[in-house]
């Protein structure tokens, strides 16, 4: 339990914060978006991979989640969740473990898009992986391999569930039109791989997209049966150097300490290093590189032009963007640094200080990690 | 317990291996170099963060050791370990949890470079950080800052225990006379520090410096009293990069198992991405870039110029080095991907399966992360 006294600047750093009214809010403009468009959210859970988190976001119903590792399958389903799909290229060795979450009463959908899997999968619930922007796995939606993978399916006796696809290549698209455009290209080619299966005899019920710059810039989902996002619930610098987001958005950081200067350098050090902030450097490739995070007050309001220009296992280093000098920083200031990747932050910590648009801490959720 | 029947090939992946006897070689080489030297080892366990990867390392006498992070110092002294250097500027915040620690027993002993921390402690066993390579913290050898700021810790009642220094920009030197450079620089600055500090007044007994590669490279080190290291436990590819040791020596691997293939862009797919592999990219300043990892079989034996492209949190893409095309590993088959930085990848896990030379399991050792 958390004393009703507790504040941001009683708290031990490094450790993560988390603003609970931006979670609501950054789920609350999804939902209505995708209502507007009326398909529902199968919420990707690996970014909290916290019960408490996703409760704020999808409130007390156990709606379809979406897993990134058999453990958040296996932790959800003990919360009560039953509609699971395992969205990461389904491993054979991993059948026995799947097997013993099915017979505990989950409906588990796993994936694949490779045919010696196929063959060695049965009595198992499968989407056919699609690739429809050259980004990762899948199959071409217009691929001679699609037909053959799903009858390699049902041959082993599995139900060939339709398709899903992840446009990731949004993460490097930039501007409305852009992002729209790769919104339509992956439902585009999520549906059209679903009709070839179904020309071909499947039902193929299932067609999954999505990615948080696509969920959020769909301007039409015909055909799509049900979205999936994550990072949105905490957003990141990386999403808003897309500009998915507005960098106040941003339910996510690290609370740190001013520990030292360097004068001649005009650096101010803190105690979070990359072990508490991730090595992530995803706004590297962006037009503004945020180096390890944008270093905000206590209030969660960013200090101009102030990032984290390296980092060492347990040390920031804090400078101008410019390289130019910034006034020091007092020794013992406490910093709310803002990440660049969400999951990756989120994943060197064991839990969440929960405040609600003030200092003080109003809840502590505790967060998972691991395979 | 571990099953004398578990073998590498039976364990879910992604998950931590390390190999025992290479632990106990590569300490053994330190051990005796340092030996030669006159001057003791004061362990960094930063890096495993294992009470029984340390014991490999050190027996089971408790010496002294440093520590990044205070959760480090509890857990160690748990262990049996008394004399701890926690070898990160200190954040005045942190005293109550210190003294906690002293007050069961332990001789803890904190380092800082700052007049307003100075200001702040009492009761301390202090090392005043000195900066020999303009890396990171402290004040330099000859700075007019150094015997004020001893002053200023005696003043409020602290103990000048001498200074420390670590030459972190070792990991930026190429070839063994740099590196022997560089640990002569290191050296010759805190010996400086501490001549001065004894020169205006103050015992100053301790001279402590350290980082792996010159720990490894030192040819002399009068007047040093001990040396710190720690990645040299498991090395990594930034450390064979660096020419400290060979890739061979590298005790610590991810294990993965292939689950697809992208046959048009001469991609293999496993399901280790950065979250097991973390997002450390230490080997992309290197003249051999290593991507996230060395491929290797499930014996640890490189497979030639295949590496770790890129990854996404649960996927990590295999290809050769070159962008060529690979041959295929076909779906299930084991590897192992040694990783760019060992501090980083450990801290993605819980703990590490361990064998000793083969594929057998012959140990479970759990580590801890956090604060």
């Amino acid at each position: 339990m958390i004393s009703a006294m507790t504040g941001l600047a009683d708290l031990d750093t490094p450790c993560l914060v988390v603003d609970r009214g931006k979670v609501a809010a950054n789920a609350e403009r999804l939902r209505t978006h995708l209502a507007k468009l009326g398909v529902p959210l199968r919420l990707h859970v690996k970014t909290a991979k916290s019960l408490a988190a996703t409760d704020v976001v999808l409130g007390a119903g156990r709606p379809p989640i979406t897993v990134s590792t058999l453990r958040e399958a296996e932790q959800f389903f003990d919360g009560g969740y039953r509609d699971i799909l395992y969205a990461v290229g389904f491993a054979p060795h991993k059948q026995a473990r799947a097997r013993e979450l099915i017979e505990r009463g989950a409906q588990l959908t796993v994936v694949t898009d490779s045919l010696e899997t196929a063959r060695s999968l049965s009595n198992a619930r499968v989407l056919i992986e699609i690739d429809t922007d050259g980004h990762r796995a899948g199959v071409k939606p217009d691929s001679e391999a699609l037909i053959p993978l799903a009858r390699a399916l049902r041959d082993s006796g599995n139900t060939v569930a339709g398709v899903m696809t992840h446009a990731g290549e949004s993460y490097n698209s930039r501007g409305d039109a852009a992002l729209r455009a790769m919104a339509e290209q992956e439902r585009a080619g999520a549906v059209r791989a679903a009709s070839r299966l179904r020309e071909a005899g499947f039902d193929a019920p299932v067609v999954s997209v999505g990615s948080t710059p696509t969920a959020h810039y769909a301007e039409n989902l015909s055909g799509v049966t049900e979205v999936r996002a994550g990072v949105f619930v905490f957003f990141d610098l990386v999403m808003a150097g897309i500009g998915v987001c507005r960098v106040e958005d941003i339910a996510l950081s690290v609370l740190a300490t001013v520990n030292g200067h360097r004068a001649d350098k005009g650096w101010t050090l803190i105690d979070a290093g990359w072990m508490a902030l991730s090595r992530d450097r995803g706004t590297a490739k962006q037009p503004l590189d945020q180096g390890y995070g944008v270093v905000c007050d206590l209030d969660g309001r960013p200090i101009p032009d102030l990032i984290v220009v390296d980092s060492h296992q347990e040390h920031g280093i804090i400078a101008h963007r410019s390289g130019g000098k910034a006034p020091a920083l007092p020794v013992g200031t406490r910093l709310r640094i803002l990440p660049n990747h969400a999951c990756a932050t989120g994943a060197q910590h064991a839990g969440y200080h929960v405040v609600d648009g003030a200092r003080e801490v109003v809840d502590r959720w505790e967060r998972f990690n691991g395979w």
